[in-house]
């Protein structure tokens, strides 16, 4: 029943505003025993941090994470692991209008009606900087299931779809397209909405592999069901499928079928449309997820709006944001599959040993 | 840390097999002093009922529904409200093959694999008979929010989309079509497919209006996050969509905004390409989920697979079953996105009074 | 953040009122392939079955329990087991005189404040015929958790506490006495309290042996403090004690100390005021509970109340009750514990493996 | 299913060991609007620092709190609360032979049962010290029901029981005595334990006065179930009392009754052997809890023990120890139970309205 807190054994909570001292994580259920240090934890925070091409926020965070519990010599104790991660580049004056006046597309209004007050700065919480808190508890998510390796990489920008896919191009570009030449048409059209002070959506797709046959806890913690919550939850996500998706409605039974045979190693799938998980529980497949980020909701070009009093206004969104925000979502994406992962195998583990 | 509850506060927990004595729900958290009869509820399941045209299974269950506790003289008294459906129906004769051998695209092979054993009578618990408890469930959570009202409708079958809308279509039709053109295609194109053993996907749409601003709780029990949650937990769903989903990832920011001005009675929007939802919270907007469901994978057309003992195999699957599972989806969305309303508003009220 | 459900893997939730047409418990998360019926539940009903000596209410209710799902060829699925008791023997004219007037001691005006309104026949929900569902559960935990072995029985009857311990005598009598001795007294006593229309308070110990070193999860899922609030969750409790408990707080730290020796098998304390848990963790000693029951409410003494208005009255209930509710809370503070123990043992796996 | 959160709707989450770099709290679900700043927070904290008089531990903390989120403009903003202390005097020193040797009636065995491996020094996670992060939680607790007031005091040391009350006495003593010939007496009893090497164990009571009819959640979030939980989740508590507690049972059905009048303001109760709660649900009158605390387990005198490697030993805990770990559980009694009404207020609204 928690607001902050995802997961149901292995669980973390999230805490911390855009322009507040710091951010952080309580990770809790995390078994004993691993080896954990920062150096764990920091490469996935870099992987998000802002700032580091032209084609993200330039707000400059070097993202440290510090552990404060839950690890003692090196491993992890079983007891809650603390991270924090301070914030350094906070520049309040930037969004003093937002607290006049609402930006379409944006939590404002909404948190508004909700609590009847916010913190406006950068956002407050309803910020994209409370992800970074995200990937760091999914860096430890990922030390819980060594067996499984998590991809994510950029499908889509502004409509313009990848067409090739080569995993090892995913971070030879800003972009983590593991198509080189989309991500060389995407350079033109991501400088060109920076530029008009426009925005792009984008589609990222992340898979992972190892994840072995059974985990998913049917009916309402399906692995599928998680996976979208998870998604769902991050900040500008409007979109999630599974396997083939949307595109499976327009299929026929025979077409969308996942036919087996007997393999080497256990059973082998001749297509996988399912996405790697059939009534909630994974079957042993590559587990496939697609996210769809809208346009970042920031942007120059003015928009009709109101006051906190309701009166008519425009608002252009100035300071720093991400042109395409899907691009620094793939580590975010990455990390809420770990996190569901780790999270689904200790509870497979507690009810099936 | 439920597998088989759904909710924060007000909560639903399902039982049942699809050829057990019966199945049911046990609804916690629901307000005292509702007005609540079994008159309440049968609608709704008649509505997802079986056999009521032949683009649904033939299976015959009247899905009479028993109120067993939490009603006193015709009022809910705030204790848990257990409801029961009794099975009826059941001819386990009809599964017999599905004890030997895995149906590809069916849960089958995951139980086995986290289980160790299943239930193969008509797929058990992974059966879609199971949401005839939800939406018995869904029902109650209708009266908890009697301020909303929510409408489902089919838009798509087999990649055949509707293009008209008129809401007062949908119950004239056995699609659920909101187009009566469609309504007309959907019977050759369904017809077709069961005539040949084939089977359809689906597009289901569904709108919530009258959903004050400020429900959703940020992060990880956003509105969004919840809907989503609670779409792909219903069986053959594969995708999930908020506002304009999937198509908001190729739009420009300013094409995506939704524009807000003074009106009548509080802020107007311009536009709704959010769904009614920002930052997790509801905007006051109506709220819209769009669901993909997979071509049921029940086909009389012999797959590849492999029996239990791994061998290899074809199956044919026999019996009685829809067509279109996405068809009798539409009360099961609509009843999903109830308890999750319901669910949000008690949520609501408990944090900010 | 269940109302009607406990636990944190191994969860049950109850639902039914005591004059309602039936009771029940659905389990979830019990793990798959244990072989379970209903005649492994039975004999735990029936030890606290009504009407069995002249010390119990006369209420005849046959306790049968059905299992409706999460079986199947007589073993568990690992899906929600649900089982139902009808209520056969409610006769709503014994408590009309509760419907107007509060019983002291009773929960009828809580429930009143709280809801606006309640069930009054029999207490309606608050009634002890709910602890039913709960030894049920509690019959299906036991299976969980093999290793361990609990015993309950009868400590103290209205002050006279019984000074032998014989456990082949707990069965022997109709106290659960562990003393011969105590249990003939306390013969004369009940009888006396029943003749006269009073009640008595009572005092029941419960132990579990075989609980390995390493349940329980800190710090809020301490082992002890499950098993206070499954106790204090029992009907007419109101103390709860871990190992030496209130006495302990008498003792100097020397006094108290367990100290601990090699043994054959592993450590071996020379004490246990701890009662087994140390620091909310299991040690492998006996884990000891001690319940303090509360007089029963319901005596023919009339006392001084209010009616449902607010006026002066007073109140005599009449009506078949137990002169002392304590006798037939020793197999609900068992059942109690064996849920929490299951409960814990799965916590454990999930975390530590 | 959380292993370090509390709570229901207003949750708290702690984290930290007795000599890591901090410890803390992330409270979630706190309603938006309240006012609060580090100096609504310390003066519980102080009330628990440590070193503050010779009958408690020598550890200099000064326990100074820093709010980290979820406070904008002096209010809070409906968004998680971090609370931050930082540890300030850790000498590991003090306990090198800890990591070596069991330290009976400490968490030191059960925690190398339960982890495999332990943070040792001063005890880790299961150190006393957490309590800080509770007292800082329970702080806002009390923000969020201004109706109430509690107020907590020792009641015997040792087993010397104070007979006088007068609240007036409670902070004018080292020893939140509501009696001063009690703390006079306590004073030599406490200072001989703390010379000779020894320790005490303590009685406290809690009340809350204000408490509205109508909090608490049957059956198993009861208001009884729940303070015994949270009470028995605090460091050395081995027992728990609602009202009369183990005293009712030995009383009869006349004597324990509670009997009603109609009053002036409401319904009076002619007593309250209840303790404010019936049927799990608070009566309108005062809450009393009674919790019983062991002496402290780290003693001077030598005690049998064993090694990690399960070799004969002794153990003497040197170190810097509270003699009577009652005293400063006092505000810790009182956070805990802040904090459940604060959780049951908010729970109760969200079913209730």
């Amino acid at each position: 029943m928690s607001y902050n807190t995802f997961g149901r054994v292995f669980r973390f909570t999230t805490w911390g505003e855009s322009h507040g001292p710091a951010l952080g994580v309580v990770i809790d259920g995390c078994p004993p025993g691993i080896t954990l240090s920062e150096g764990d934890i920091q490469p996935w925070l870099d992987k998000r941090r802002p700032g580091t091409s032209r084609f993200t926020t330039q707000r400059r965070e070097p993202d440290a994470v510090r552990i404060l519990s839950g690890v003692f010599e090196g491993r992890t104790t079983g007891t809650p692991i603390s991270l924090m991660i301070d914030n350094v580049d906070q520049r309040s004056k930037d969004y003093s209008n937002v607290a006049l006046a609402y930006r379409p597309g944006h939590a404002d209004y909404a948190y508004d009606a909700k609590y009847g007050f916010r913190d406006h700065r950068g956002g407050g919480r309803s910020s994209a900087r409370e992800t970074a808190a995200r990937v760091a508890a999914g860096a430890v998510a990922r030390l819980v299931i060594p067996e499984v390796t998590i991809t994510g990489w950029v499908e889509a920008i502004g409509g313009d779809v990848a067409t090739g896919f080569d995993a090892g191009q995913i971070d030879q570009n800003p972009f983590f397209a593991a198509d080189a030449n989309a991500a060389a048409r995407w350079e033109t059209l991501v400088d060109g909405a920076r530029k008009s002070g426009s925005s792009l959506g984008a589609v990222v797709a992340c898979e992972a592999t190892g994840v072995p046959a059974g985990w998913g806890a049917p009916l309402y913690a399906k692995l599928d069901s998680e996976l979208a919550a998870a998604a769902m939850s991050i900040n500008a996500v409007k979109g999630v499928e599974i396997g083939d998706g949307f595109a499976a409605a327009a299929l026929s039974g025979e077409a969308n079928a996942d036919p087996m045979r007997p393999g080497a190693a256990g059973p082998e799938f001749l297509a996988n449309h399912a996405g790697g998980i059939a009534g909630g529980i994974s079957t042993g497949q590559p587990v496939r997820l697609r996210v769809a980020f809208k346009p970042t909701s920031s942007i120059l070009t003015p928009v009709e709006t109101i006051t906190r009093e309701g009166d008519a206004t425009e608002i252009a969104t100035k300071g720093r944001h991400d042109p395409c925000v899907g691009i620094r979502g793939v580590p975010v994406v990455e990390a809420m599959m770990a996190l569901v992962l780790a999270d689904q195998k200790l509870l497979h583990r507690a009810q099936c040993g």
